[in-house]
Parts: C-alpha cells; sequence; structure tokens
C-alpha cells in the first residue's frame, strides 16, 4: 500500500468580513510584526479594501509599502522588478490581496527576500533552500486555491514557458478567505476561475497520485462549486454560494496539492506560456476534451463524481451513463457559463500544433499523474479538438 | 454569518511501513536535528519499534533520549518528573509514540521545556507563551485525533478533574500514521478507542460551533470508522480497516479542533478525574444516552449522519426514522464491542452523583457547545443511567 502526504496553510479562517479583522489574526497566528509589505492588483486598490487595511496596519503601529500593480500571470522580469524596489527594506510579513497571480507573486517574493539564488535556481521541485518572509494570503477569486499549495508559477515570456516553483516553503501562514472580496468579480472571470477550481479538483480524482485524503478534498470542492457555479454567474451577489465557491476552490488546492494535477494542467501551460491565455481559461478550454480521452480510464471514478454532483445518471447501475453525463455537464457549463472554446480566439493556428505538443509533452511531472498515457499524436489530437471547437 | 477556523499538524504522512522512514521525514520537515527525545509507552517499547527508531536515529547521528513510562491519563506530578529527569538536556525535537495519553504527554512537554511557566499556569485557553520544542506525533491508537488538536488533558488526581490545556503551540510539525503500528492493538483497547474516535467526529457534527469544515472532517471520519470499526475489533490485522481506522480518528480530531466537542465530553472528564476511567471508555459509555437526550434538537443532523453510515433508515423521508436508527446503531456498538456499560463496575455509587454532576458543570467550555442545553438534573439523569446499565 502507497503512502501519501497532507500538508496545508499554517492556519485558514472563513467567514464573511474576516478580512477586516486581518491585522489582529496576524498578530494571534505570526506574533508580533512591525513592517508589512502588501501585494495586489489594481482591482483590489480600487475596491477601498488596501486603504482600510493600510489604516489599520498603520493604527497597530506597523509600517507598510505596497505593490498594487501585479500584472496576470506574472513574469520573471517583474518579480525581479519589485525584488530591486525593496530589496533595502525589511518586512516581517507579506500580505498579498489578489487572485492567483497576486498569491503566486506573493509566494514566490516572500522566497526570493530570504534566499540569494534567483527565480531561476528555484524552478522545479524543492529547490528553494531557505524558508521565506512569513505571509498571509488573501484570495479574491475562487479559484486557483494557490493559497494553499506549494506551488507558484512564473512566466517566462522570452522562452514562452510557463514553469513552476514547488516548495514546502510556500505554504503561507494565515489564509483569509472572505467572499465580501469575491462580490465584484465580473462574472466571466467567476466563470473560469470557478471552473478552474472544479478542474483542480477532478483532475485531483482522476489522478494516478489520487489518494484517501486528495479523495475527500476533491469530491467536497465537487459538491460545493457544483452547487453554486451557474448562481455565482448568474448572481454574483449571494454570499452563502461565493463563500461555498472560495471553499470549494480551497479544497480544490488541498487536494491538488495532495495528488497533483494532470494533463489539463500540462496542455494548458503552453497556451499560458506562449499565447497568454490566462490559467482559468486555458484549463476550462481543455477540461471537457482531456476527460473525454481519459474517460475508459476512470469511468468508475467519474461515476463517484456524478454522485457528488448529484446528477440523476449517478443512480443508474452502469457506471458509463453516469461518467457520460459528467462530461455532458462540463460540456453544458462551458456554455451556459460563455467560457471561450476555440484557440483561434486567441491566434493560435494549425501551424502551432507542433511546438504547443512539444512543450505540454516535456510536463512529465503531470503527464505522469494522467490516468491515461498521451503520446504526441494524442497531445496533437486535443489541440486540434481546439481548432475545430466553435467559435 | 459567522467565521470559523482551521488549523492542524504541519504535515501528516500516512501509509504501512511509514514510520520506518521517520528521520527522513523529520529532516524533510523539521530540518537539521541534533538530540531527540522519545516519548513512549512499555507497550510500544516491548513492540521493538523503539530499538529501530533508536537505530536510526543514532545511524543519523541524531542523539536521543528515551523516556518509555508514561501512564494513561498523565499526571501533573509524572509531567513534571520527567521535565525534572531531563531538564538540563537540549533537544531539537520531541517524537511522541503511543496512545492519547503519550500524545498529550509529548505535547504538554514540548511546552513545559520552552516556557518558565508551570502546567498550573498553561490550563485553560491560550495561556501558553512560548512555541514549543518541535514534535513529531505517531498514534498507536485511533484514537484521540490528539495527534492533530491543540488539546492536552492532564490529570489532577488531588482535586480529581482531568483539565485542558489549549493552545495553538500544542500542533506537531509532523504525524505519521502508520497502520501497522496498530494491527496488535488488543480488541478491547480498538473497541474503546474507536468509539471515542466516532464521539469525536459526532460531537463536532452535532456542537453548536460546527462549520462547513468541521462537518466535512466530522462526516468522512464517521463513514470510515463506521464502516470498518466491528472489522478491526473482529479481526484486527486488516492493513486496511487499521488505515481507515487511523484516517477516520485524525478527521476526528480535525473536526473538533474547528468546533469543539459538546456534553459527552464535559461529562466524561470527571469519570476520568475522580474514577480513573478512560477517556475512550468514558465517552463510549455516555455516547448512547447523550445523542438520546439531545434527540429533538439534531434530528435533521442526525439524519444526515445515518446516510454518512451507510443505514438503510437514512433513504425513508423521515428524519425521526434515520436518527433513531444512529442512537440504534451505536448501542448496537456498544454491545458489540463489549464496551462497559455501567458506572458501578468502576466503583461509581448513588452517593457520587453530585459531586460528578457538580464537577461536569464547571465543563462550560464544552457545555456551550451542546445543542440542547444541559442543568444539574438533566447531567445527574444521564450519570444514573450509567448507575441502571446493565452491567
Amino acid at each position: 500500500m502507497k503512502t501519501y502526504q497532507f500538508q496545508t496553510a499554517g492556519k485558514v479562517v472563513v467567514g464573511s468580513h474576516s478580512s477586516q479583522h486581518t491585522v489582529s489574526y496576524v498578530r494571534e497566528t505570526i506574533g508580533t510584526v512591525k513592517s508589512a509589505l502588501i501585494i495586489s492588483q489594481p482591482s483590489i486598490l480600487k475596491s477601498g479594501f488596501l486603504d482600510n487595511l493600510v489604516h489599520d496596519l498603520k493604527q497597530a503601529g506597523i509600517g507598510c509599502q505596497l505593490f498594487t500593480s501585479i500584472k496576470p500571470e506574472p513574469t520573471e522580469a517583474q518579480l525581479t522588478e519589485i525584488y530591486n524596489q525593496f530589496s533595502e527594506e525589511s518586512f516581517d510579513v507579506l500580505i498579498g490581496v489578489g487572485g492567483g497571480s497576486v498569491l503566486d507573486a506573493t509566494k514566490l517574493l516572500s522566497v526570493i527576500f530570504t534566499n540569494s539564488s534567483g527565480i531561476r535556481d528555484m524552478l522545479g521541485a524543492d529547490l528553494v533552500g531557505q524558508a521565506g518572509i512569513p505571509m498571509v494570503l488573501i484570495p479574491t477569486t475562487s479559484g486557483t486555491g494557490s493559497e494553499v499549495t506549494p506551488n507558484a508559477i512564473v512566466t517566462l515570456p522570452e522562452e514562452e514557458l510557463k514553469l513552476a516553483v514547488v516548495s514546502r516553503h510556500l505554504y503561507p501562514q494565515l489564509v483569509l478567505l472572505d467572499p465580501v472580496l469575491t462580490l465584484s468579480l465580473p462574472p466571466s472571470i467567476t466563470a473560469a476561475t470557478g471552473m478552474d477550481a472544479y478542474t483542480h479538483a477532478l483532475e485531483s480524482y482522476i489522478s494516478n497520485k489520487a489518494n484517501p485524503i486528495s479523495d475527500m478534498f476533491a469530491l467536497e470542492s465537487i459538491r460545493l462549486i457544483s452547487d453554486s457555479l451557474v448562481e455565482v454567474y448568474e448572481n454574483g451577489s449571494s454570499l452563502v454560494a461565493r463563500e461555498r465557491m472560495l471553499l470549494g476552490s480551497m479544497y480544490g488546492g488541498m487536494a491538488l496539492a495532495s495528488s497533483g494535477t494532470a494533463a489539463v494542467h500540462a496542455l494548458a501551460y503552453p497556451l499560458g506560456g506562449k499565447f497568454g491565455i490566462t490559467h482559468g481559461v486555458a484549463n476550462s478550454m481543455l477540461l471537457t476534451h482531456v476527460v473525454e480521452y481519459n474517460m475508459d480510464s476512470i469511468q468508475d471514478r467519474l461515476a463517484v463524481v456524478a454522485s457528488a454532483m448529484k446528477l440523476p445518471e449517478a443512480l443508474e447501475p452502469s457506471s458509463s451513463r453516469a461518467a457520460e453525463a459528467v462530461v455532458a455537464r462540463i460540456a453544458e457549463w462551458t456554455r451556459v457559463l460563455n467560457i471561450p472554446q476555440n484557440l483561434r480566439d486567441y491566434g493560435v493556428q494549425e501551424e502551432h500544433i507542433d511546438s504547443l505538443t512539444l512543450a505540454a509533452s516535456k510536463v512529465t511531472r503531470l503527464l505522469n499523474n494522467n490516468p491515461k498515457p498521451l503520446g504526441l499524436d494524442d497531445i496533437s489530437g486535443l489541440y486540434r479538438k481546439l481548432l475545430a471547437a466553435p467559435c
């Protein structure tokens, strides 16, 4: 019998308005801090949340600096620039408030500040030498689940690549899940990030490294997201549904931290690195096709997923009917949520397929987790489906 | 809407024979260590496991000391004695291998070594000032779930009390769940500790502080334990069932760490403090009666429990039938597993009821979590049921 592991953020606090008490949670969890660096993105700055946070930090005698211009899918260059801007300063805590790109940037900066090696030397698994500056992560999408994973993605535009730093030093000390912060998320981002979270859960559940712990988180994530995804897309103002999505997204992260993801993610990275397609959209576009490709290897597992999704077909004796119902529901979501379906919308042409395929075939860390092996022809066949899909 | 939290051990490793790699997991998780104190109990010493552990530590250049005489339900006096024995030494890690008493003793020693205040000053919530020595906890029962809770229980025999230290500093850095170590557990201890684990899950699920995170862990714990409890009692040699019990016990601990337990635990503590009834047996004896007492407040929740337990009554439209089926199954387990049912077997008489009742009524930390309030008459009524039960 195999060995499996579970590791997560130091503490998770969930609840509406919990982020208004960030300073007291920081003290309770991390202890006395004197200086903070807040890392965020323009939309959060506009919301006014950061003004309140800065005010509370100052009230508590904690000095703080802000960097609020994280761009989607952070590049090595941007991270280096931020480090250079603040390298003379000393911070006791980094507070990341934003979507997956902000969370990943915060995680990377945390260890860039404390390690003499650069980002390039950390790319890969377990190559971060020293623990980083303690972190608080406050996700504003549901989402990457990055707040509870040891992974952070860096874009290397020159090489047209997206690569991962994977390290136990990338877990934050504190996570705050406040659904209030996700209320203003536009429907298109709600949809793509929600599908991304579902993808994490589903890929974790069918991963070759799936185990009883990742299964629990994956199925709970699937339950929560299936219940709420269309609702938050159509009516973003439900705090109950928004909280369920944040939980579902976090559980997706917990699942993948234990089991790894698989072919959807392997094929999504080149689309991000070469064509700038965001992680959530790339995963969402690929999901139906990759699940269909895997179908004959995962029918029984998909029947369990059908049950977690409360699909009526889950009650039928045949697991194939239940599995097909899962694929049909994912395809239906893709349409209802207006997820882009054709790679041509992003400038991908037939002539790019070979290089995309080659790049994806190198993501063996994830391809090895896939329940059904993928050769070059299988990978290119999947990309071609996304060229033939309706625009 | 309310706020809730989740916090757990730094890392959890699960799998048969995982404990044979304790030293490499320690290095991976805690880093370089030079000296270890192993805390354990006579039965584990006899098993030979500690010889191997000491050998591996020495091979790795890690000096180690052993204390292998932890008695059930550790007292303040024993903990002080151990501290005095080793107070001149300096340890980088404490490794606790054993049942709940060993785990609690290890957690308490960890912070006794680093805090100038004594145990008495730490009794209560959040009264431990400094972080302790890093800990590895390796449970050999399934069990208290203590490996993932912030609680440790101290017996004060002079005062006939059992009291809790509750602190975020009591979470270990590393937990190893190795079912091989539980194979030799005698049926009576398998039964009482298994019922204890189920009690943690059930009380967490019906606690006033139950929340979506504790619910997930509680229901998964209930699923696993219901599947395997009778099997491990009747045939202790199944590694699959033993692993499920260890996971179920850990999830019970994760649930109660988030939601707290309730009246069963409040009434169990005085039975331990005054009559030396072990925690698992005391909880098991009380469970059926307390659930019956709570019944009218928790019928709908028990119907969900019935479903997790795969009881056929869960499919009926009436939640009352499903709830009654849960109580009936617990009562059946009490008989099948030969759990003691009558307090007279432990020397409790009618004349003791008033003082037991008074002591239980003071455990307001847990009584406040109970879904139905308990007055003095309610508490004494419950104890009296345990005097009238079949011997």
